[in-house]
């Protein structure tokens, strides 16, 4: 029965065998990490045998050069060809990177500011305000990137088919929007995919800044863990094709493909933009890992190996994203407390609670040794104006602990849900 | 017989015949490269190991943490304490990085612009003028990171025992002097190696600017090609005990003990410098590659290992730079015109010629096939005020190539500098 149309009476009820059962749990020390899309030991180990791919010196010679001397910038050119292959573009238009994506978008946006992009009239640093857009709820390490060189983020709200792109074509009519952060592909939290419409909207966006950056951070481009691949529209081709070439830089990685700590990662766009960039990059470093780059390639081989794998990915992460999923159907739907997307890829499920109440969730949770992401990490500056979004991640803890975590939470939620309603 | 000491006609007769041996060699069609410091193929099979040194999922695991997985952002606690034995530091004062120390000099310049560094009273972007101190022949890449940014590079004279220090406690006076770039042991290119007298100066400065920072790029401090290792000092130390423990930043990296692609970098600085700039990295990355941290810690094991290592290395560099040596004083020497040091390591020999005849010299080598770094890399602005200094890497030719190599570079110098004489 919906929380919302008991009685007054029927909801003390309620709250004291919540409390119980809370304190029962209590009882059992737990100590569960929900916290980060870390994946889990048994995924790590599903590709041991890239450790040992290379094996003599020859093997690290490849696409004309000695991968483990200096050269080669913008990335050994076969991984180039991955890359462009998992993502549909084209090699030229791929920089392939260290082991972290991130590192690259922080790059992207810090030579914005000390050098300006293709297009900028001045370095961003120069400029008297610089305003981004920031879709929430969204990745808070995104954010944080922007924020930290003094950028005003600005929520763009999220719809079920993606940003809210009436708000995104109205809001880049200013000039001080230099641009938007974006997850195209189950988002982080929500689990979204963008809508077909919602990616050639964004392709065809007419910013007032000469130098407005999409940055399409494509982290979940092949992370399906329910069903069959589900393919992604090549939004650098949707750019070109809409006159804004170098409008978009998209990011990837095998981070959640091979090793989160020693994978490799791609900056894709424009090869105007690649140019641009690589000179840049040029004056920061002589090249990448190439030998790992190598070892990649070796091992994945190309998008369909990297599927094969996914797959297996998969059916390790399905049980714990359907245990999250399920639970929270049978215990908290009938609630009317929250409201969730059901994502078949990603990392993560989001839930939206009553407003008010997700702090309150969060710190009855960790009371019980259960500790989420901190509410408010979604959202721009790390405040949730409604107090409502949770991120779950199910990928470390196994099946069981997660059913524990599961109940430890749905209590949670049910405890604070009927604090606020009792109090109202 | 000095060439200054001879007339008009025995130069004339000697630009003959050095004309004459030029074009023989020009007939030869020779395509030797002694441009960069890259390390040989030879040198590169040496390591060979490292490549299947991680075996098992288990290997991967180190110090408490799976290095296979997010985390630990300041380094695997063993590569921090690697690179603590090697330097004479501690391990909390390192922080260890990817493939490139040249990312970490970077990063760190880059943030006092966008951020400012631990006592910097604002972000550098936000002032002015900013000045660096460029002791000068030295590293073509390091003066091109602070020139990216719009600093003014200003020239320090190099003597024998390092940059000249009245000089620099001079122009240190000047609060808009911001910081200083060194190669302490074995400087690029000259090979010199900082003396005590010096190193201590340094540690003692008292410079206006209360963000000054001494990037001490230590590049080659186990890099010896003859001889014993050349024990250094511990600069954090004796900028601690100077009252002065924020004031430098030392960086090493792996690029020439295993390989120049795939190797792992260190910066290292106070504890409460590294605890600020990792503050600072967390935005930009969660980890730097672990897995290739454990594979070199394994490999190398400690200084020990890596001294020994060190002398397989030198096997194969001693008698390429015994080459270059020997052929200067034996063919140049005696004509006096021109003068350089004898390194016992690093990766260069520093040449310089009579004033105004480097451009002409390398112009010569190239047209008979001997590409060498380009004259006026090594002066800040690529502009070499006397014309004279001269870049050799014999690192990666062949003993025999470079044979060819150095007899091309000395005839191309005799007739310069003959050319020069009789213009005069």
């Amino acid at each position: 029965m919906k929380y919302t149309e008991m009685s007054r009476e029927a909801l003390q009820a309620e709250q004291k065998a919540c409390q119980q059962r809370f304190e029962e749990l209590k009882a059992k020390g737990l100590k569960l990490d929900m916290s980060r899309d870390k994946p889990g030991r048994e995924q790590l180990d599903l590709v041991s045998d890239i450790l040992t791919v290379l094996q003599t010196p020859d093997d690290c010679i490849a696409d004309g050069m000695d991968t483990r001397n200096y050269g080669g910038l913008e990335g050994l050119p076969s991984a180039r060809a991955y890359f462009a292959d998992v993502l549909g573009c084209r090699a030229e238009e791929c920089f392939v990177g260290g082991s972290a994506s991130l590192t690259l978008m922080y790059d992207t946006i810090s030579k914005a500011y000390t050098h300006g992009l293709l297009h900028s009239e001045k370095p961003w640093a120069k400029l008297d305000h610089v305003k981004f857009l920031c879709p929430a709820p969204g990745y808070d390490r995104h954010f944080r990137i922007t924020e930290s060189f003094g950028a005003e983020l600005i929520t763009v709200e999220m719809t079920p088919d993606g940003p809210d792109m009436d708000q995104v074509e109205d809001l880049v009519k200013d000039p001080e929007v230099k641009g938007i952060w974006c997850v195209p592909k189950y988002s982080n939290p929500d689990g979204i995919v963008y809508s077909e419409e919602t990616v050639k909207r964004f392709a065809k966006l007419h910013p007032a800044a000469p130098d407005f950056v999409i940055m399409w951070d494509n982290a979940y481009c092949v992370h399906e863990f329910e069903g069959d691949f589900l393919p992604f529209p090549d939004i650098i081709s949707l750019c070109r094709e809409a006159g804004n070439p170098d409008m978009v830089f998209e990011y990837a990685s095998t981070s959640k493909i091979t090793f989160p700590g020693a994978g490799i990662s791609v900056m894709a766009s424009s090869e105007a933009n690649i140019k641009y960039m690589t000179k840049l990059m040029g004056v920061q470093m002589i090249s990448y890992d190439k030998v790992n780059q190598r070892r990649h390639v070796m091992y994945l081989k190309n998008k369909e190996g990297t599927l094969a794998l996914m797959k297996k990915h998969a059916a390790i992460l399905g049980p714990k994203f359907r245990m999250v999923l399920d639970t929270l159907e049978r215990e908290i739907a009938p609630l009317d407390i929250a409201s969730w997307q059901r994502p078949r890829g990603g990392y993560f499920v989001s839930v939206n609670t009553m407003d008010g109440i997700a702090k309150r969730t969060l710190a009855l949770c960790k009371e019980a040794g259960v500790v989420m992401t901190s509410a408010g990490a979604t959202f721009p500056y790390g405040k949730d104006p409604r107090d409502r979004n949770i991120r779950v991640a199910p990928s470390l803890p196994p099946v069981e602990e997660l059913r524990q975590a599961m109940e430890v939470f749905c209590v949670s939620l049910r405890i604070a849900a009927i604090e606020k309603l009792l109090a109202e």
